[in-house]
């Protein structure tokens, strides 16, 4: 990663309500506050690390407008309303060099259908497979071994990392992000059991990835049996995770890593999924649903519902639960005691 | 997906016990009860969703027999034993839609040993790569980016989906379905502890999947240390499932998404795991054995247990410590009451 | 697999301590002590399995020095100071007819970048890609179908399985293992939320894969935010697991399938993980910590820490209370039974 920033670029871009100090050093580098060092930018990110500010010998220090620190000499402390945010601004700026855009146009070595249809302003790299019918949008980027089956379509300004797979008929509409290996339209898990085998239940419906979602390496989702499949707008998946067949995402959700949602539920906008936790089938998760990382959620859940453990019941509760589930031994012993006790009194009782 | 089927030939596919109504619209699409509307086909597949069968619009619904609902007007209703393995019958006839038979014949752009032996049925794909000495049976296909190893083997009539990985000498036997991104044959995992480090323990031996597999989206099945791991007949793997090295499985087992099988574990015919659960390594799980979602097996189980939680015990006795465990706040409220009765009684007794 | 040693050969690549019996028998097999026949080599790994060595027929049987056991008319008994190391050896002796030495040299069909830097040692599989400045060490072998992006570089003696893709910038070092379908730079998981929007934090550092590293199929490690996400020299990673960005491990740790480690956290060498264990963000586990199989962590972890459960805590206080957990249907029957005689002794006191 090449970067080279003076300080003046970085006040450019981070637009600071306050500064305190000075440095004229540029800026080679980004750091945490305490690996950093001179010619190195950091930030207080997570008021956790605080303490470390003070020491940090990074030659600018992104902080938060009530964080009450000194620079140090060849110090620029720079005050703005959300460090993590003013980060995020500086590392878009070196994004550009890390990925810059690729020329537009079809790789020799890749295998395109005749008659699919690959916008002038798309960018198909090497041996990607684009099959009959498909569509690829304005300034999309298949990066390289993709495979787009029959009839699947690619909005405008989407991303496809190496090895990612969209089967037939599967729809991306604009600006979606697939990492590595994320598999879009695989089979939902559909089996009726007949005469002592599973016989398969034909999977014939789609997937439909609406606009602005972001999904983790090695994802999969499920096309559904019939009908559709979908992710709502502006939804971030991590790596990892399974959406298994008719499952319906609201818009703007998280998914942590290795979540997995079974076939049919629904899930409202905003709702949050911590890292390996996982949701029964055909049930209905309200807006804002908050379920703790490894929670097993087996029933439905009110809007802003916020649950943990398995089964995943309130997190207060759970909380509590858990503190005196570690009281145990203690409540044994003391259920012991009174049994000795009752035992005496009956005994003193009857004297 | 385009989908256009008259009433009769509808009638004509699932073979009803019995209708009430008649529909002159043409099928155009299949919905769930609630969200179907006019020209399309829908079923009632689980009697959690009977009250939507009477509101439903569907031109078409599958019932089960005993379904006492009157349709409305243009309205058929078709009584079928299952409902769900009628409309899966539909779902067949569309698939061949979807999912035409590709020609025979090696894509140009593969890249196929000369000693590999490809049968002149089979179809591979673009961008394969068959390596020396494999086999690929008739009608196999091999759709697209394929990797066979070395003397590994593919069955007749599998169909191996894009990005799937059969590395040297394992084996698939007839009908074997693998999902896009799929890993058969990486290496188990096993190290010997020498002198600070993990030293590598080679993974010699192979994968033999048995006829009537599928096997979801970048699930992982690790070669054995030596001989073989097996995936017995007319099993089914879900997505993101691991498989480590020597696990033996039965006939016509489920595997749920995100279910991991530790290394050197039996597992009989019919047994069923529910979504991520996890099975510790050098088991034996007994025939038609059931583990519940998130599940934990850390022992041995008898043909037909049913367990649940963490570590797994009976699923009766695990679901009655889940009720009590959600009463631990009242129960440890009692026992303080208890004790406070215990001192009072002291004190009167002593007085 | 193709195997065939005579006993003296054995002997020479086991080097026993002492040995009973003799065979003719040529080695063409190696088996379980249950499954094996004559002709086939087995070893007692496992002190569990010691009663199927009296009744296996394998003609070659490496056994632990301490094993009292006669051998069989043409039975050869190897003593050895680790039977499994033992094997070990015999295994990678197979291992070179499993995977021979590929030629070196570029395929014809790989895509490489005519800045790239390819060792004249290296193997370029078929259908790789190799984009600008990325370097490829001495011996290095990238099989087939793999991803290497802007940058990136492969160390000497790396071995890089059907599939792998290693994005832009990111480094591995020497004899770095890669099995199929593993993702090396993804995306860290990275948003803030801006106006009712999830808004990307760009992710625009790397990963460094130290030496001796090898990770399972379908594993996925992110990019940092900035900076590095480190795993350690000689540390080993199973099938599925997730590493998160900005996350560092230390040396010679094991992770076993489907683990999933959440962003900045730190790990000590020689720490262990269960399989499907899970650790929250921002944490340090230190040196030789131990987390067992399904644990979720959510706190620090000392050196030499052995923790289990959800939350995880000291493995010795969660067994004791999975077996008190076991008694909670008697435990609430116990405090029932104490309250039914308090209302008798307060009855019998009062009379």
């Amino acid at each position: 990663m090449q970067i080279s920033l003076s300080a003046a670029e970085i006040v450019d871009i981070v637009r600071p309500l306050a500064s305190k100090g000075a440095t004229t050093a540029i800026i080679g580098g980004l750091a945490a506050l305490r690996g950093a060092g001179a010619g190195e930018l950091s930030f207080l990110g997570n008021v956790k690390y605080k303490a470390d500010v003070a020491a940090s010998a990074a030659s600018v220090i992104l902080l938060p407008p009530d964080c009450a620190v000194e620079p140090g000499t060849g110090q620029l402390f720079l005050f703005v309303e959300n460090p993590s945010v003013a980060l995020a601004r500086v590392c878009a700026r070196l994004e550009r060099t890390l990925w810059p855009r690729p020329a537009a146009g079809v790789h020799p070595s890749a295998v395109v259908a005749p008659d699919a249809r690959v916008a002038a302003t798309a960018t198909v790299g090497p041996l990607c497979v684009v099959e009959a019918g498909a569509v690829v949008g304005e300034r999309a980027h298949l990066q390289a071994q993709i495979f787009l089956g029959r009839n699947a379509r690619v909005g405008d300004d989407c991303w496809l990392m190496p090895g990612v797979v969209v089967t037939a008929e599967c729809e991306l509409r604009e600006r979606v992000r697939l990492h590595a290996g994320v598999v879009v339209g695989s089979d939902g898990f559909g089996y009726e059991f007949v005469a002592g085998r599973h016989e398969k239940v034909p999977q014939v419906g789609q997937v439909l990835i609406e606009r602005d979602v972001e999904i983790g390496a090695n994802s999969t989702i499920d096309r559904a049996r019939f009908s559709r499949t979908v992710i709502g707008e502006g939804t971030k998946i991590d790596n990892l995770v399974q959406i298994a067949h008719n499952v319906v995402i609201g818009k703007h959700c998280l998914f942590c890593a290795q979540v997995g949602i079974s076939g049919s539920t629904t899930i409202g906008d905003y709702a949050i999924f911590g890292g390996q936790a996982g949701v029964a089938g055909h049930l209905a998760l309200g807006k804002g649903a908050k379920v703790g990382g490894q929670a097993g959620v087996t029933r439905d859940l009110a809007d802003g519902a916020f649950v943990d453990g398995y089964p995943a019941i309130p997190i207060q509760l759970e909380q509590r639960i858990r503190v005196l589930r570690q009281r145990l031994p203690a409540l044994f012993r003391r259920v012991g005691d009174l049994e000795a006790e009752i035992v005496r009194l009956k005994k003193s009782s009857a004297a």
